[in-house]
């Protein structure tokens, strides 16, 4: 009836990274155009330089820039243009002194230019001879082979999540097939005898399975797979059956529910049956307290509190955590910086997790504490992010200003 | 060769709206566990109330606060405990003066009890008799009816992108379905001679169709859905092709590059063949000017330069509010404040999106400029987000507070 040993935030962060240090993190070959919010598993170095061509990047004639210097509206320089290249043509002359190549945005240079004048300071004076009416720098309007990236670069980091730019890139490799790690595999195991599923007839009494479903769809968007979702009544048993049957399919396993101090509670007791440690049992952080993490092997175990709050701020805290830990990401957890618009206690010796609305008005953003009990459904749907209260702060007071976490990770 | 009637960007955002309020937006049923990142299309209200009945947000007694009043640890209430109440069991009785109930966190409270006495402050006498060392308030660790979400309350406004909060929360309701926008259908067409296809065999002076995959896998993400991607010459005829074969099948066509004032810009003239009317024709935005925006009927055809940097700066700046305009969304581009930590000039007369990486120091965020040409296609894969230059500014000082915007969206 006692939580033993009530970790730290700090101390929690310690165990996860020492239990992720274990996991065997697999790899995959994916599609690149399926890969999108992947992690790549290794660095990918450019293949190539890019661009592989001296580029133009405007519209306009191709020059060599010592030519028209001093160029100017009322003593242009005459040059003879010699011909026009067209997109995707590849150039195999080299532009001789006097002349002048008409090239178009994004089109090769030959050699031997050194730079692009826009067609906006040259006159046509008849099919072969244009005036030039404003001198260029050397390397201007042009981009040269390897300014975009050069041959052996890094191009994607291992650990990134890529993005639709990323994509963009790895096209421009010629890159269509990229290794990533394999999506780390879940079951999401709900406990509690008044548990039902979402589309079963539900008496006075009960309640739908709110957290198994907001932890599944939750996992999804993180990058996770599940592969098994069940609701399991109080009975230790039934718990040691479904957690064996877990551990044998995936790499983590959540239980929600359970890991409270009621007389119902099995979670620790389960996982020590199965031959796991339970290596924290009760964290001091507000919601989440009854949170319990335990370790079988190379597999982990979190105990997640029955309230829906509790258990999807205990979600974000530490599991997201250990996911990132899992597949050497760095992303970060998103936050702004914003005036809170109401007192907010914390209790002292825990870390407080306080519930916020953010709204954007003329003098910036103002976050809104939202007074609701971790029962409560709504809380974490109607809120844009929370606020962080230290263990060794009182509170905050209105006006302060606070850093506020989104319920969002920042791809930087 | 000439740009009419540069538009501002305030101007586009009119006319983008204008068009929008043309947009016929297609609802459709989607199972609710598949919904996340859908845009529900009509408000959502709580059926029943929750929670439905009243419920303990502690394990512990129920009592009649009145009975504990003035308890201390000296002098402790005697009550008479009749029962214990089962997680999810219904408790048709009324507690009486005198007694008490044990009730497990999320159980049912029974009629009469008016709080809850945390077992902490109980001891049992014997099987019939509790001692309550602590008084409580009315009301004190429960929810009663309704305080979760009053029945006919809205849950979810209209043009909200679900979250799994979200999914949670419409869960505890037993909503399984829910009405969402059809994704908009987007065709994404490039055009130049010299773009091949990511596996094609590229030749010098290829460039392969970065810009298409990228705005793909950009549309898909944002929860559209791409019907067509095709790569076609600069060509009238083929282009006018591919334009009236997706325009019979898609809302939204994107045509990249073509939309620059080269003598082979064809996009102006076969928008104009289709029947259909050119309503912007340049922007001043920085990277982004050669950008058009036309109308046929109800669907709207964005050209975005053949620059990667700029396509797909106008891709986010236009085309992802046009969708949000459609879809009656409100989500914010998200921004944080940051120092930077470079100078940064501006064209003056045009808005410039300057792009920065953002690195979070000691000292809060640093965005540091990305000095890169708008045809490099690293540009927006190794930028974090980008800062907005207004087009009355000349520029911006190292050490200015800059508001940075992701290429996130928030969710508030």
């Amino acid at each position: 009836m006692e939580f033993f040993n009530v970790a730290t935030v700090e101390d929690v962060d310690v165990i996860l990274k020492e239990i992720a240090s274990t996991y065997l993190a697999e790899e995959e070959i994916e599609e690149l155009l399926n890969s999108v919010g992947r992690i790549v598993s290794e660095d990918i170095f450019a293949t190539i330089d890019l661009p592989e061509f001296n580029r133009s990047t405007v519209d306009g004639y191709a020059v060599i820039s010592q030519e028209v210097m001093g160029a100017s509206e009322s003593i242009p320089s005459f040059l003879e243009c010699i011909s026009e290249v067209r997109m995707g043509e590849v150039v195999d002359f080299s532009l001789q002194k006097g002349k002048a190549v008409y090239v178009p945005t994004g089109g090769m240079i030959p050699e031997g230019a050194d730079g692009m004048v826009m067609i906006e300071y040259v006159e046509k004076l008849d099919e072969q001879t244009i005036l030039v009416y404003k001198p260029i720098a050397p390397l201007e309007n042009m981009t040269l082979i390897g300014d975009d990236l050069k041959k052996g670069e890094r191009v994607i980091r291992k650990g990134k999540k890529l993005t639709p730019y990323d994509i963009g890139l790895l096209v421009g490799l010629g890159i269509t097939k990229v290794k990533v790690y394999k999506k780390p595999r879940f079951a999401v195991i709900s406990t509690g005898d008044e548990i039902v599923d979402v589309d079963a007839a539900q008496k006075v009494g009960q309640i739908r399975d709110i957290n198994g479903y907001a932890l599944v769809a939750l996992i999804t968007q993180l990058g996770g797979d599940v592969f098994q979702k069940v609701i399991v009544k109080d009975d230790f048993d039934k718990l040691q059956t479904a957690l064996k049957a877990s551990l044998e399919q995936v790499d983590i396993v959540l239980i929600s529910g359970g890991s409270s101090v009621g007389t119902r509670d099995y979670t620790k007791d389960v996982i020590e049956s199965v031959g796991g440690k339970v290596l924290v049992h009760g964290i001091s952080i507000k919601p989440g307290k009854p949170t319990i993490i335990g370790q079988v092997n190379e597999k982990i175990i979190f105990g997640l509190p029955g309230h829906p709050a509790s258990a999807l701020i205990v979600f974000n805290r530490f599991v997201k955590t250990y996911m990132q830990q899992i597949l050497a990401r760095n992303e970060k957890e998103l936050s702004i910086v914003a005036t809170l618009a109401g007192n907010v206690h914390a209790s002292p010796g825990k870390e407080t997790y306080q519930m916020v609305q953010l709204i954007l008005g003329e003098s910036g953003w103002r976050a809104i504490p939202f007074y609701g009990k971790s029962g409560m459904m709504t809380l974490l749907a109607k809120s844009s992010g929370y606020i962080r209260i230290r263990d060794d702060q009182e509170g905050l007071m209105k006006g302060e200003q606070v850093e506020a976490f989104l319920f969002q990770e920042v791809m930087l």
